[in-house]
């Protein structure tokens, strides 16, 4: 799903070209099919299917027990949310001392792997069902990951007998053969056993050293969300709880039936939204005289540049969530009740075409989620 | 006025394109018409008008009494010098903690408001002029500018209603109904008093805390001058002195009658000039064989791209004054003398195509602004 | 020489569009003539020449006895290296109390000069070969630097009268008057005097200060090679070993007969290669299913993109010589052993399609560089 109306109100001074007035900050993703792979279902979001992300793109992975994202790297760096099951995801730290960070991440938890950095995943049991998002508007996987399988697969026999130090009548002539998109998701014959420490050593070698960086964060479980309150909370980690991830953050948010998630923008970040479930209204402003209002049901996306205002809301009777992923690794956020209610009244009362008496009544002291009876809470 | 002339001069290997020719590094703004809004008088500059202008972009303001620039944010900085009046300026540092910072800004005062942090300007009497310089070629404020009026405006009453935490049916359904052009633009009834503390405190909430920085810097008046002498003066203020403005910084230069800015460039800046009085004359070299010789009166415009030489000298009869913007908080310059002094003496005699008995002739010691007679101030 | 053929194995999920199968990494600059002039000859590769170098361009120089490149800067920064004979080049630090720096640079030796510091070289005999490198892909000396002599040949005679100190009489009509063609490289009547000294001393000023840094390397002497066994060795300076260079680095690479650059990418770096001498095979892996294998001869150019995969091998009889630059100062490599060798086998088991017993046969422990007689090397 995914409805829009654009609310477009005339400024003298400014034409709006159709272009301008037909950006589009949603994407009915729940429409677009998953492709198949031996290992598991993948589809991506970029510019190119949802050209009003002008600064991020995402994927969503669901692999099947033993499935194996194949080891890869790309220019972007990937900021991941684990939506259900088990996911064992290996990194390679870069530099000649590197470290290698391999954790289950189970429902709820994050990993940030920096841009070019070696990573693999792989299904401990059916459905490990993860979000990624990237740090540019047009990368996906499928065509501008770097994998191990393709690269190998491109480089002739005898190249590969040097580098890897053997005879060449020893390297089969059919190595890493299968076809780019089957190498893209793979599967094991068995998925790996349980034990971490059995798979973190069996390897040819040991890293030369531990990891510098814990890779994983447990954000559902046992983070104190930044706010939680009868509107719902807002659950999130930036590089000051998750020292790892330097350039990129995210939160989970749950929305109370009704609840609202406060009129506000980011003065240094964009922000890229994928329901999980429930359904939700919202609107982005972004110029004079131009907001876009949509609704968002589970499986789509939705994209706030930086400094727009937005909001959403939860239309439906029960709690929803939504995973909200940022370009930027420090949270900063600008709600409409610390602006207003800063500014000198006869300013407000001015901008608001409305009289003093009015700004008097306004509350703004409202946290950043806003439960339904809000006006209810209003203190004297 | 504003009036061009391109010097070239052939180099074998290259072919000048028409495109690269016909760059003009000037813009004859006096001749483009403010805009009348109920609070007051605005025009701006920006690359779809001067397109010479490469990285940065400009905006006047005169405010009547009351008039009101509405609470607004964008995604570049803003540095501002007030030319005339007093405006009373108030900014939101953002983060959770912010402070609010408001200040009286008299004539010779600059201000600087980080990207999307939300301003606001007030004018106390007639006449509040300032001219504002954005880091960014093709922002406006009129397109580009968030603001608080046009965003409400366009917000569902009961979102509203819940937002501010009152009954929807106490929410005007005017809310912030005026067109954005009148939005744009304010005037309140009566100008504020002059006390700042009152201002300050007539508001809903007190800040968080106190503003972490002062965002004002007496530009004009008590700042001691980089250079001052027969030629005119330079008086500038990088971070070090206003560390407020970390990406962007500006200068007043005064020019004594037939005063030479020295040739020179920036290693890191580009450089936005506006005339406040007085005609000029100067040159912009950008590549092999292509430089742009102009002319400037008051209120016209100039652009330096990044590296570029050029030079500027008043052709009255009197002192001129000419506000430049830069977009960078650290000031670099190199004057010509600087250059052909510490070379050997042969490389410029090469580079000159001179004898070395003239090289020993020049005066390397001559400061960035050089007097007309500076050949009589030759030291023996 | 230089010739191409691009390996393409399709993916299902992607169309490769025809741009994206014909960017070429290899430019055949072997074949591109220098320009002459006075004093000396010149070449240039840039985007418009080598559309495949995306992010780095770079030039050739050989001056003759008392041939100056005219004093000059650009907006890009330079790195460059010396590949024969005795190169005095002088650079201007940027700031008000810089220092100047001249030296003799010798074979092997390096330099780097940032963006819009004024620099020039001149040859103390015949010979002066040194290929530069710029962190911008479009960039050319002959188009883009601002020179000293173009720069004053444009500026009216009165103006350089006031900028010198001297009467409009005394500047000669013809001040720079030469071509921008004849100014690119000039040529003295007698190339300098051995002396660095009395050259340093041979100027109207001396520099307000020391130079700060010393902005040239003796790598190909002296420096201790990353790696440097039977396949050849890596001779590479970054900022840690030469800290003038913040922005770009490079090595001197050495290939045995037949030793291999083994199968790496840089999670940081893109890399502009040279060939000194000698014949190389490689290939550099861009996308899922798009490799491009290439030759190499002795004045060819290669570039590998931030994050490709990529190999290079000597096919000659004999140790060949080529020179890396690399658009970032901090030095990143992984190669495809310590990928290999610290994932579980299982993983790359999957990966490259083959038996778990193959990946034991594997000798990750291989090192940069790889002898051609790798498989007798493995270790038990």
């Amino acid at each position: 799903m995914g409805s829009v109306v654009c609310t477009l109100v005339a400024f003298a001074a400014v034409v709006l070209t159709t272009a301008q007035a037909q950006v589009n900050f949603t994407q009915a993703w729940s429409d677009v099919p998953f492709q198949t792979f031996p290992g598991g279902e993948y589809k991506s979001s970029s510019a190119m299917t949802f050209p009003g992300s002008t600064s991020m793109s995402a994927a969503l992975f669901k692999l099947v027990a033993g499935g194996v994202r194949d080891a890869h790297w790309h220019n972007v760096d990937e900021w991941a949310y684990v939506i259900n099951g088990t996911c064992r995801a290996t990194v390679l730290e870069q530099g000649k001392l590197r470290g290698v960070d391999t954790w289950d991440y189970f429902e709820g938890d994050i990993w940030f792997f920096p841009a070019n950095t070696a990573h693999t995943v792989v299904a401990l049991a059916d459905g490990c069902y993860f979000l990624t998002g990237y740090n540019n508007a047009s990368f996906t996987e499928e065509r501008d990951a770097f994998g191990l399988s393709d690269w190998l697969a491109l480089t002739p026999q005898r190249i590969m007998a040097q580098a890897l130090g053997l005879n060449t009548s020893a390297v089969p002539a059919n190595l890493s053969s299968r076809t780019s998109h089957d190498g893209f998701l793979t599967r094991l014959a068995a998925p790996p056993a349980n034990s971490l420490d059995a798979y973190r050593a069996s390897t040819l070698l040991q890293p030369p050293q531990q990891a510098a960086q814990v890779h994983r964060f447990p954000l559902a479980h046992g983070n104190a969300p930044e706010v939680n309150n009868g509107g719902g909370y807002i659950n999130l980690a930036d590089s000051s709880t998750f020292p790892a991830a330097t350039t990129m953050m995210g939160a989970l948010v749950k929305f109370e039936a009704g609840g609202l998630r406060q009129l506000h923008w980011h003065t240094t970040l964009s922000e890229w939204q994928f329901i999980i479930n429930g359904t939700f209204e919202g609107a982005v402003f972004t110029r004079a005289g131009v907001a876009q209002d949509f609704t968002l049901g589970p499986g789509d996306a939705g994209f706030a540049p930086r400094g727009s205002a937005h909001w959403l809301r939860n239309t439906g009777d029960t709690d929803a969530y939504m995973i909200l992923m940022f370009d930027g690794g420090v949270f900063t956020n600008e709600d409409v009740g610390g602006l207003i209610g800063v500014l000198p009244a006869s300013i407000v009362a001015s901008s608001l075409n409305v009289t003093q008496g009015f700004v008097a009544s306004i509350n703004p002291r409202l946290e950043s989620m806003v439960p339904m009876a809000s006006g209810n809470l209003k203190q004297a």
